[in-house]
């Protein structure tokens, strides 16, 4: 997964939601690979960040892509039905297909069959390895420091303040590693294990693999993608099981400015960050107690700087601790914080 | 499941084993089967409870079993090497075989072929159903009132606690119902979902399925076995998704008298039981704040019943809480405690 593709995102449905398409914009902003077209029916002839977004499969065969990479991110991870066609159409137009979703096209007879005939390759990137077991207590002896995101809830921005962070580091020259737990960190990285996709037994085993490797790829400081939230009624056992088998030194809160209850679950709002903050802090485990290093606000609802700003002082003064949101203003602040917690 | 099966017990190398024999001193105590004999070479000849224990296969059959049940939960749920020849001597003698470990022997490609061969069946407790997803809210709607076990460490009692709560609230009267949610208790019951076994992003979705199931068998009480610890380094997140799944009304907090450090973790302590207690109240999300009604005492260690009396005591007064063995002095006591919470 080295060099450099050229990507059909399939986005069918799907692109222009915050949700779901978190997946492209992960690809497309920090991706390896060159994204060459995006397949979204609905937004035909239009264009995301400058990438033409196209009706049908054939439309996209001018701009010569090698892989379809599927761009969604559905609750449950299961396919829509009208994408089986969409999928069998990439492969028959000789692109190799590449999927983060818990249904897994590279186990689907049919997809298989045609697959082999059309010589691609078909590849999910949730599929959790093979041996995966309980941590064995490795995680706490790795030599780096390790430092995980954490949210008010899911699709905030966990990944990209990780990766934000991470790019800052190198800038700087720290030896920093990016460690990622989803399907896009791993379409990002080239490597990386779906937490939420293993046997929930070996959940926090597969964390502590993650920082392990992370650490053998040569990272002193580990920054790993968070899941989910404490606090949210479908993944708060993803985001527990890898608090625990990460055992970072320090964490970074993410919350998403304004909001009040978890999205899609009416009903369950989301505590003031003060108790979120104490919540996490609490549930580490005794052998390892990580604070809160610092806040990243994701202001993306604001327009102007100038209210996203005033948002950051104001949680800043409520919660006492660094704020900022390192997408809009730079990951440095954040990194300074996250430095003198370590 | 329901007919009456002549059982022999596979414990080969576990039998005596507290943690890794827990499944089955589960089936002895609790199930529905005539356990007829156990398996444990390096006990053949002595009894367990009454049943005779077995060094060979074959010296097992004169009392006529119709399954060999595999006896032992081993840590991270693999087999050990040796059992595979077992296995295959149990399905060679005519046996169907059941399983709880992760590693499912209805997928082992040898083991099927032998078992077609010889008409027997091959059954995995542990595989999860198909088609599980995140949850969808139902779980808040059973007309139920739901009471989860919750614990200080593995293995100290939480799927017997919940059993001996649902005998003495079905003696009453009650309309209760146990729900399985591991290997042993599905084996008990004969229906249920092993938690820990499906992919952890569908935890709380199967914990709600779970919950839904026992109000539609026509619970009105509903008793879910619990699993691991919030404070377990290993299982804290399969925990963590059970609580949330299952939305308990009340809490009982399961706890080994005595006990300081997580079993097999050394370094890992047990927080006090009053930081567990609200550790546990403070996790519940915001819909449904579950309280600890009670404390579950495993006293099994104390070999008087005066001592085992004076632990009780102890902890009734550093929580505050009504505490009791209920396996050692009746479930009388914590379900007056359970009901007065609801």
């Amino acid at each position: 997964m080295k060099q450099v593709r050229r990507v059909l995102i399939l986005g069918e449905g799907f692109s222009h939601d915050r949700h779901s398409g978190k997946t492209m914009r992960g690809i497309i902003r920090y991706g390896p690979d060159s994204v060459v077209a995006i397949l979204d029916s609905a937004r035909a002839g239009e264009a995301h960040d400058g990438i033409p977004i196209v009706g049908h499969v054939e439309d996209a065969l001018r701009f010569e892509p090698t892989v379809a990479v599927v761009g969604v991110a559905t609750q449950g991870g299961r396919f829509p039905q009208a994408w089986r066609e969409l999928l069998k159409r990439c492969v028959k137009s000789g692109l190799d297909v590449e999927s983060g979703l818990h249904e897994f096209i590279s186990e689907d007879p049919e997809l298989v069959l045609l697959a082999e005939k059309h010589g691609v390759e078909l590849r999910d990137l949730r599929k959790p390895p093979q041996g995966l077991t309980v941590p064995t207590g490795a995680n706490l002896e790795v030599d780096a420091k390790i430092v995980l995101t954490v949210g008010s809830d899911c699709a905030i921005g966990k990944k990209t303040v990780v990766v934000e962070l991470d790019l800052e580091a190198r800038r700087r020259g720290l030896e920093s590693v990016f460690v990622p737990t989803g399907q896009t960190g791993i379409a990002i990285a080239g490597w990386g294990i779906a937490v939420d996709a293993v046997v929930s037994d070996f959940l926090a085993g597969a964390a502590e693999q993650l920082v392990v490797e992370g650490a053998r790829r040569g990272g002193r400081l580990l920054l790993v993608e968070g899941q989910g939230s404490l606090v949210h009624p479908m993944y708060s056992g993803v985001t527990l099981g890898l608090i625990h088998g990460s055992v970072p030194h320090a964490l970074v809160l993410c919350h998403r400015a304004g909001s009040t209850e978890i999205e899609g679950c009416p009903g369950h709002p989301i505590p003031p960050l003060t108790e979120l903050v104490e919540l996490h802090e609490r549930i580490a485990l005794p052998r390892r107690r990580a604070k809160v290093a610092c806040i990243a606000l994701n202001t993306a609802d604001f327009e102007r700087d100038v209210d996203a700003r005033a948002e950051i002082d104001g949680v800043a003064a409520e919660t006492g601790l660094p704020t900022d949101d390192p997408v809009r203003f730079g990951a440095g602040y954040l990194l300074d914080a996250v430095l003198a917690r370590l």
